[in-house]
Order: structure tokens, then sequence, then C-alpha cells
């Protein structure tokens, strides 16, 4: 039987989704599972962008450009430009999700064996994607005890080597929900100009921002961030409508541009249905946003609250996204997140949460620590808090 | 600045694509251009699929299944057991085109430097997906004169090194309308087994077939085919739907399963209305495809007879898909497609071909041949043709 690859094989399996066989098996005995294992919003899609949809008037479901509708190009500078960020249509490409410009963006600046810094924790599926690029992640530890906050920037410095091609960030963070401050955003500036590096940003939950917080983009127009700069971002949580597939890459840099287009074209063009809703979406009233950002913030703090009471739980305080990190009197979150699927129940409910681990590229780290997504109604974190905390005394009492 | 990668310099512009702006420029000066160049049907997509769309009831546009949803999966194996191919539910991966199941395949089959054997001319952007996998093309020779049948059993064993990994063909063939025979499957199959590769078969023209002539999947009963076979599929030619990007991969390689569903899970899930569509479009009433056979038959009909009137062109017989090679008494056909667009009219038209260069692997062939799609309407073909007869004539009094 002809063998499948190396690269294959060393693929993780995603952390969040291999639990779901265990997930299924508790649905199936009766039990309530209370999903905070998953980036996937409860929030109802904008109308005006499910409307769009039902009302298309599509006859010939056609391929369409490569590089997404000139039109929708020139609305998403539009949005853009509200936000300080000056960049014209040819500097946007639109991909099938993030994740497609994460890979084909990684395809395109990136050798086999080059090396992207990246601090740690971090979205597990850069794993997957540096993976599947044959690109080595170089984690550069932040840490719960100071709520993540960027390393210094002499932790960068002393992981640069002739390989690395990039200094990668998730602002604000997913799994940490840390969102960078401005000085932040200038300390690695400074980094890749003058080790002639690229800064990349996956900016996807840039809006997800609480406490009147404000979120500084590497291409506003302070940072003045020329070739060196590659923004990623997506409809997914903005407009709640993960199941779209519509992301964009954004660079003012040419030869970026140039060559993700070249890997664009070999998947011909994004989905259309999705760019008829993501178009729409741009037209989303701001009341939605401000109710789901006050939604999401109320939420942040019920959950910090509650799992504050707990004893031996620390939590960091997320400015933004809707994740938070937590750290368990455990031995081990793999393990734990297990048992609450296939040991545990009260009341015949449980819950379901995402082991850490998943979020290092470290080995050993994160292993008593979950990633918590506060994407329920608050009764429904009030209660999972209980469940946890419930779960934490009968674990340990094994 | 920042340097872009190898794989992304070295990464060929889609050779249909690159010549857009010369066909834009012309249309400016008012000139109507007839499009041979691409394989986008000029078919209404199934009303079945557009209803299914218009009348969706989604409120969330959530994630969906990595795999694509268990219903839908367990449609497409009723699909294939019409087509005498046994699959279950879960031996079918539903990916964002067969361009993604393409990509994914690559990564999970091949380790950088592996070699993959491919019948030439091929669907240029095997090109492009073995470029970003670091997987090198050995082309196997396929001949205008003999309407590119499967080469000689012996040119594939010399071929084969211990880096080989898989024979991949397309069938029907893009560009050349080839359909293999049951006798070329049963040599491929005996070759893929005596040295343990994989046969890998894009099939997204399988149901595009002429002459009441039958199509052999590897996967029917007939091969037997197990751990050596991965079939590649799509919805974007049998129902008309490109725009939808909806493909699967289907193989009975627990392994093979196992590894592209961790490449598929990095990018979550494929989009979500365009499932909604493609599971409708499973209840296309086979009138439709009855109808769309018939007018491309004609429609191949029509243009090789139009073409072979014309001094100096040789033109393949397809027996498949809805594409031909021609060649033509011309030097360079990458000069001769852009003097169509750039310099070329009659009464205000011309037309646009695809140079047949950027689908072979091999320097320098094809550079008198072009792939002319038949996509267009009876009269649109003849009138293409007679411009086709003009230009030549034109461009070689130059
Ligand atoms: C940090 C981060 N980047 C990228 C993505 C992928 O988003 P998309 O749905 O646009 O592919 C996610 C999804 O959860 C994410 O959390
Ligand atoms: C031979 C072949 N394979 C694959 C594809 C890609 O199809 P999809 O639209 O499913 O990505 C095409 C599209 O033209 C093709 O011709």
């Amino acid at each position: 039987m002809p063998k499948i690859s190396t690269r294959g094989h060393i693929m993780p399996e995603s952390p969040i989704r291999k639990l779901v066989p265990y997930s299924e098996k508790a649905k199936e005995r009766g039990i309530n599972v209370y999903h905070l294992n998953i980036g996937q919003p409860d929030i109802s899609t904008p109308q005006v962008a499910l409307d769009a949809v039902k009302n298309n008037t599509v006859e010939i479901l056609s391929y369409s450009r490569s590089e997404g509708s000139e039109e929708y190009r020139k609305k998403i500078a539009g949005y853009y430009k509200q936000h300080n960020i000056h960049v014209s249509s040819d500097e946007i490409l639109v991909t099938t999700g993030a994740s497609e410009a994460l890979r084909f963006m990684l395809s395109s600046i990136t050798n086999p064996g080059d090396e992207i810094i990246i601090p740690e924790p971090f979205y597990a599926n850069y794993i997957g994607f540096s993976t599947s690029n044959s690109v080595k992640i170089i984690p550069v530890l932040s840490n719960i005890d100071d709520n993540f906050a960027l390393p210094d920037i002499s932790d960068f410095e002393k992981l640069i080597t002739p390989k690395t091609k990039a200094i990668l960030i998730c602002n604000p963070a997913n799994p940490t929900g840390y969102l960078y401050s401005k000085e932040e955003i200038h300390t690695l500036v400074k980094i890749v100009k003058k080790h002639d590096l690229f800064l990349i940003s996956d900016e996807v939950y840039r809006e997800f921002v609480y406490d009147d917080e404000k979120h500084y983009s590497i291409l506003s127009d302070e940072f003045n961030l020329g070739d060196n700069a590659i923004l990623l971002d997506s409809v997914s949580k903005r407009y709640s409508m993960c199941g779209a597939r519509i992301g964009y890459l954004v660079s003012r840099n040419k030869d970026v541009l140039k060559t993700v287009l070249k890997f664009s074209q070999t998947r011909l063009s994004p989905p259309t249905y999705a760019q008829i809703a993501s178009e729409a979406a741009l037209e989303t009233p701001q009341l939605f946003f401000d109710n789901v950002i006050s939604e999401f913030q109320e939420r942040r703090n019920t959950l910090i609250t509650e799992l504050q009471k707990i004893k031996g739980v620390k939590v960091s305080r997320p400015k933004g996204a809707f994740y938070c990190v937590v750290e368990l009197p455990i031995d081990d979150s793999d393990k734990f997140a297990q048992y609450l699927l296939e040991e545990f129940s009260d009341d015949n409910e449980t819950i379901m949460v995402a082991p850490a681990s998943g979020f290092y590229s470290t080995k050993g780290l994160g292993k008593n620590q979950i990633r918590i997504a506060y994407v329920l109604k608050k009764e429904d974190l009030i209660r999972s808090v209980q469940l946890l905390k419930l779960a934490l005394t009968k674990y340990n009492q094994q």
C-alpha cells in the first residue's frame, strides 16, 4: 500500500475537533453539552446579508475573478478607510476565509525550512498552515501572569536567524484575548524594519474590542509600514458568518500581492454566494456591532467574575476577541476535557472546552490550561462555570 | 524589503487568466470577444439548486463539518452507486472545489521532491498545485496524432523512480477531451499495483461523454482497486455551478482520508451556501443532463467540422469534456493569442483562446497549439472558427 507523506503524518489533528466524537456520545446519552470549545458565535447573521442571498438573481453560478470582484474590493477599501487604513482595491485579495489567506501567504513568502516567530499561545491552525508549507514556528512565550502581553523586544531579537522570514501576531488574539498596544505595534514595526522581515497581523477579531480600548492595525496610518506589512482579515466573526468562507489578504507589497494572486488563480475563485452575502454585510447597521460588542463584553465580565470565584483557577482578562485562557488546578487538560465529556455530568449537563496544549508549539506547555470561548448567553456561562467547578472537585478526588 | 519565496517565484501565472487584461482592452475598444478560452459553461444552473439557495432558512451562517455534512455525503454515495461505484459516506470528503481536493491530496501523499507522472498535455493548474507542494511533475507525452491516447505502458515504467508517488490522469481529459478505455484503466491499475503507487483520477468531467461511449472510473467495481485509488470530483461542470466551489475526494484508503481530513480541518469547513446548492443539485432531473450532453456533442461536431475545413489545422476528436487541442500553422500560440486580442478584428469581433504551452510542463511543447473550449452556442462557434481562419491568414502575412 502506498504511504502517505511525512508532512501528512506530522499534521496535527485539530485540538478542538478531535474531542467531537466524545461530545457526540455524551449527547447520545442524553447529556446537554455547553459548547465553550469553538469560535462560532451564537449571534444571528445580519439580515441584510441573509436577504442578499435569498434575493440573488444568479442564473449561471459562474467562477468569479480569482482576486474577488472589483466592486466588492472597492467596498472593502471603503471599510478600511473608516478604520484609518488607506488601501486601494488592488491591495486587497479576497480569499476563501482568512484560513486560505494564511495558507497562500505562507506559501508566497516562505521556502521550506524557513522560520516564523509567533507569540505563544497562538491560534492552533497556525501549526497546520506551517506544517503544510514545511515552515518552522519559532514560539516566543507570552505569559498568563502578565495577561499575555508582548514579550520583551530582546526575546524576539534573540530568536531571529538567517532563516527568519516573519513575525506573526494575532490582534486581538485567539486564544488569549490580548489586544496589542500602540507602543507594542511600534516595537514590532521597529524589529521588522531593522531585520527586514514581514510583519503579519491576523486581525479577524479586529472589531471585538472591549472597555473602550482602541485597536491598532499594523496598516494604520500612524505606523507608516509599507512593504513589510501583511494583514489578514475575515467576515467570519465580524458578521457572524463563519460558514460563508470569505476572508481577505491586504498588503501594500506588490510582490506579495502578485504572488498570492498566482496561488489564488490555481483555485480559480472564492465562493460566489458567499461573496454576495459578504458584500451585502458591509451595509450592516452600526447598531448591530454595538449590540454585539456590548453583549460580548458583558459575557466576558460574567465569565471572568465567575471563574475568579473558583479556588486555584487563574484567568487572564481578555481585552478583545471572545476567548480566554484559564489555568486550572489539574494535571492534564486533554484528559480533563475528555473526562468532562465521558465521565462527568451534573443534572445531565456538562461542558466542552478546548485543551490549551494545542495552542502551544512548545511541548509540555498549556497542559494545565484550557481555552474558553464566551460565545454563549450569560446564564449559560454562569451554569458552565458552576459545572466546571463541580467537575474540578470530582476530577481531583478521583 | 523582505523577499518572496522561491516557490512563489516559480509559480506559473494562469496561462488563461494572464490574457485577461488584453481582452479587457479589446472590449474597451468596442470589440466583441468570443470566449473560447475558459471552462465556464454557458448552461443555466439547475433550477432546483438555485431555488434551494433562494429558499434557505439559515439564520446563523455557521461553520459546517470539515468533511461536509453527513447527510450530503450520504447522498453523494448514492450518486456514485448509480454509477457502479460503491463507496460509503465515510469514504467521501467534501472540499472547496476539486481544486482544494487536488491541493490537499498532494500535500497528503507527497513529500517535497517527490514525483508524479502525468500524461501531457494536462490541466494547467496541476503545475500550480505541484509547485505549491514542492512536487515534481514527470510528464509522459500523449500525442495529437493518435488523439492523445494513453502512452505505452513501457513509457510509464521507464519514468518510475524511487521518488515516484503516483500517476495522475484526468478522465475525460482537459485539455484533450480524451476518454480512457477500459483496457487503458486496466493497464494503469496494473502499473500502480506493481510499483505500489497511487492512481489519482480527476473525473470532474465524468458525465461529459459523447457518441454513447462509456466512462470508466478507477473506482468502478470492475477494477477492484482499493488503497491505491484516489478519485477527485466536482459539482462545477456537472451542474454548471463553477462558482459554488464544491468538490470531493473519494478514496477507500483510510490513511489518505484521515490525512486529507487533517488538512481540511485547518480551513475549518467548505462553504455553507454552496453545500446547500450542491446537495439540492443531486435532485436535478435526468433530462437536464441529456440536454446538456446532446448540446455539447452537437457543438463539438460543429466545431470539429468547421476546424477541419481550415488548411494546415490539425484537431483531435474529443470523446469527452468540452475542450479540444488544435494545432495551428503558427510559430507561437502565446503571441498569436495576444495578436487576436490586440491587433486582429473582423467586423469588430475577435476570439480569445488558451495557448497550449501552459498545458505542457515540457519546455517548447504546445507552442503551435491552442485549447478551444466549446462552451458557446453553435452559431457562435461557427463565427469563431471563421474569425480564427481570417486571423491565421492575416497573422501569417505579417
Ligand atoms: C485567529 C484566527 N485566524 C483565522 C481564523 C480563520 O478564520 P476563517 O473562518 O476566516 O477562515 C480563525 C478562526 O477561528 C481565527 O481564530
Ligand atoms: C481537469 C480539472 N480539474 C479540476 C478543475 C477544478 O475544478 P473546481 O471548480 O472543482 O475547483 C478543473 C476546472 O476547470 C479542471 O478542468
